[in-house]
Parts: structure tokens; C-alpha cells; sequence
């Protein structure tokens, strides 16, 4: 019997001691020129993150554009593997932003858990519950649905006044209502946003997040921790990619010492928060 | 120099006298078995469509889950390949709901332009214009973007109210008035919604639709035809997918059949909406 994708997702944060996710978005442009020349750069820098990254990743993030655009799917699915040998507690959400319904959902759901072997999936909510429920039906994988993300045009239509409040609040209330039967689903709200998530918190207390933002985008991080922390001091899983995997242009020693930095600063942070 | 996406899809109407929109969503459960058991039996079902159904089809729509999800990358893009052999004067969308923003979406074109040289890529609008204009901005090729779907949970999120009118509307209008500078971005709304096609039309009368649903979906195409057309008797692309491909069990008369009646049907009901 596979543990549920929620006791996963306790679990990585208990034995790694972490909420930081690890973003590999490798683009081939970035990658040290020593790979870049090998067989399979993606892959080989992605193994130089994982190694450099274990000991401090509650999760990795990798996106999925960044292997679609180049017919890197092999080295994406080599990837997973790497992770499950180097940091198996580690939770991995494969982030596509699938938002298709029925049967075509049902092919991303297989893609994602079947395939890739993912525990998890970033979901666009436009097309409401048929978008969302097909990739929260195994309760041991589970769907990331995007809330309010980082973008700075996202409030175009998630800000949009609904009945007295923002439209990406009703989505959060929908997605813990109806959305939700397996408590697999977790919500993204971006790091630039920490009033909204505390907001959200407080409207959808049980829901973790998945915020990204944090480095390159600029992202508050005292603020994401005093406004997203759960009651036991987890709920959140932080990503930063670029700010990470480029660290001293993606020399090994670098990535370390930059994920390890981000999970010193959350960790102190989240011990004041306790106080 | 090539040209435009808009001139392409008027091209498109023009030489084949059609609306009909083929989509190849071929699963392997579904494709005949003297197929099925010989070698990339995705791409030999897909020519089979494309043989019985290239002169009527003025686009042709590979759904992305069903190759993903199977690891069928290598058999989209020959697919790709073959309709350009074969029905050179027919638009290809890819159905991949891209939503992402930035270099991450500026990656996503690249896949969806350069990888599989489609000519446009649906786009999901909840991120709203940093997920569009990455796939607006060259304008030989286009992007679909997501308005009122076809599916029972759409109304969840389209069509709250947004000061007076449904999202739907106001994305419609945003879609209209800062996402298409290059005029190269159609709309999709469902068969299954004639009136609310009406209502997007009179409010953004220069905006083609991509309308699906017709079909397995039982969308409307009298409702269809008198709500969307333009003056020009064109507008719209009405896509069919599971009703074309697997008519007769996917044997290629009855797939042609199905497509020529779908052709048929559809050029009737615009000889009378012409009167």
C-alpha cells in the first residue's frame, strides 16, 4: 500500500527539516559550458543540482516547458529517477499547468504520474472542478492548483472583484470545498503577494502552498513566512529556481552553498515565527 | 517573407470552402487494431484522418495529452509533417492550453512554432496578458486563447459576475483591446454555448472562434452558425475530434463520410444565414 500523497508531503517536511522546492528550469544557454558540450547537459546539470541540493530540498520542481522545448522528455523522466535515488524524501511536482477536462485530463494525469512518475501537478483552475478533479482521484499523487500567482498581469483575472472579493480568494474556498475530497491539493500564490496569502490562509486554513517568486522575481520572504505558516510551522513549500540552480553561473559549490542559504534564512525565519 | 498568421487562416477558408476543424486526438484504445499492432500506430491512424479528410478540413487540431501521455512526441511532429504534405492550405493548432509566463511561455512557443511548426497553440488566460503575448508576438504564427469552454464545470470561474457581465466576457474584451496587436489570436468558446458565442461576438466582432464541442460534446451548430459567423460568412473554425476520427470504428470511408457530412451540414446552415 503507497502512502498518501499528504503523508508524503508531512513526510519531506519532517525529515528534511525544510520547506524549500528546488526549481530545475535548465536552459541549455545557462548550463556551464563544460556539460553543455556532453551528452545529455540537461540531465548532467540536473544531476550537479540534485547532488548539490539533497540534503536541503523538501521538493523539486521541474518545469516542464524548459524539456517541451527542446525534446528533452528523456532527460526529464532520467531527472525523476535521479531524484528518487539522491533525495527520496523529496516530493516532485512535475509543473505544466495542465488545464484540459475529462478523458484529455485523464492523458495528463497518466503523463505526469504513469510516465514521469511525479507525485504531483500544477493545474490551471480556468475551466473549473472537470480541470482539477481528474489529477486529485489518486490520493496518493496530487494536484498544485494555481491561486495568485507571481506574474505581474495575474491580477487581470484573479483580482477581479467577486461578490465583495477577489476572484482567486473564491477560487481557494472552491478548491477546499469541492476540489479537494482526497486533501491532495495544494495552492500556488506567489512570493510577491504576501498579504493575498495570508488571506488565503485564513480563509482555507488545511490547504499547503507552493510559492514561487522567491530570488530572481523577488519575493518577500518574512512576509511569506509570517503569512503562510501553518500552526506546526509547515504548510509551505518555497520555490526558488534560477536564484538556485545558476548560483555562481552553476558551478556545484555555488548551488549548494545558495540552496543551503535559503533554507538557513525560511528556517530562521520560521523559528521567530514559533516564538 | 511568410505570411501572416490572419492572412494563413483566411487562406484557409478560402481555398477549402470550409469551418470544419479536425481534431486529432488519437487514443491507442480506440485506434483499429490492424493499426494498433503495427509500428507507430499513432501517426499511422493519424494519416489515415488526414488521407480521408485533408480536402475538407480547414484546420487540423492534435490534442498534446494524448501523444504525451504516451511519449508520442516523435509521432506529433511527423503528424505535423504530414498534414503540411497533404493538405498544405489547412491551419495546425496545437491544443496544448499553454499557461505560463514569460521566458517559461517564450519557451512554449518555441516548442509549439519551432519544434512542432504549428501555426498557433491554445493559451489558458488566468495568468492574463504576461501568458498571452509570448505567443502573440510573432505574427506568422498565433495563439487560441481559452474564452467559455465546452465543459460542464466552465461556468464556475467564466462566468462570475465582473462588474455587470460574465468573466467570459471581460476576458473577451481584455483579449480584444491589449492581448492581439499582431491580430493573430482567436477565441474558443464552446458549441455547447451558442448564446454566450453571440454575446462575444457582438462584443468583439473581430475576433475569430475556435469552437469545439461539437460532436460526442452535443454542442449546438445551427446555434453555432447564426450566433458566430461574421459578415463574411467565415469566423469560425468548428472542431470535431472523436466524432470524425472514430467513425466506423476509425475506417477511412466512414471517417471520411463523417467529415464530409460535418462539411456539409455546416456550409447549409451558412447558405441560409446568408439569405
Amino acid at each position: 500500500m503507497n502512502i498518501s500523497f499528504q503523508q508524503r508531503l508531512q513526510r519531506a517536511w519532517t525529515r528534511t527539516g525544510s520547506l524549500v522546492c528546488v526549481g530545475l528550469d535548465p536552459d541549455i544557454k545557462r548550463i556551464p559550458a563544460e556539460l553543455r558540450s556532453g551528452p545529455q547537459p540537461i540531465l548532467a546539470f540536473n544531476r550537479r543540482v540534485i547532488d548539490a541540493t539533497a540534503q536541503v530540498a523538501a521538493a523539486y520542481k521541474p518545469q516542464f516547458a524548459h524539456y517541451a522545448a527542446v525534446g528533452a522528455e528523456g532527460e526529464l523522466a532520467a531527472t525523476i529517477d535521479y531524484i528518487r535515488q539522491k533525495a527520496p524524501d523529496a516530493v516532485v511536482i512535475l509543473d505544466a499547468k495542465r488545464g484540459d477536462i475529462g478523458s484529455t485530463a485523464e492523458m495528463y494525469a497518466r503523463e505526469a504520474f504513469d510516465r514521469y512518475r511525479a507525485d504531483c501537478v500544477t493545474v490551471n483552475p480556468y475551466l473549473g472542478g472537470d480541470g482539477i478533479l481528474p489529477f486529485v482521484m489518486r490520493p496518493d499523487h496530487g494536484a498544485v492548483v494555481l491561486c495568485r500567482t507571481s506574474n505581474a498581469s495575474a491580477g487581470q483575472l484573479q483580482d477581479v472583484d467577486v461578490a465583495g472579493e477577489p476572484l482567486y480568494l473564491a477560487v481557494a474556498r472552491r478548491a477546499a470545498a469541492e476540489w479537494n475530497p482526497h486533501g491532495n491539493l495544494l495552492l500556488v500564490v506567489g512570493a510577491t503577494y504576501p498579504e493575498e496569502l495570508r488571506a488565503i490562509l485564513t480563509a482555507v486554513p488545511t490547504i499547503p502552498f507552493l510559492v514561487p517568486g522567491i530570488g530572481e522575481q523577488g519575493g518577500d520572504l518574512a512576509g511569506v513566512l509570517a503569512g503562510g505558516l501553518t500552526a506546526d510551522g509547515n504548510g509551505l513549500l518555497i520555490s526558488s529556481s534560477r536564484g538556485i540552480i545558476y548560483a555562481g553561473g552553476g558551478e556545484a559549490g555555488a548551488i549548494r552553498a545558495a540552496a543551503e542559504e535559503l533554507n538557513r534564512q525560511i528556517n530562521g525565519l520560521r523559528a521567530a515565527c514559533k516564538k
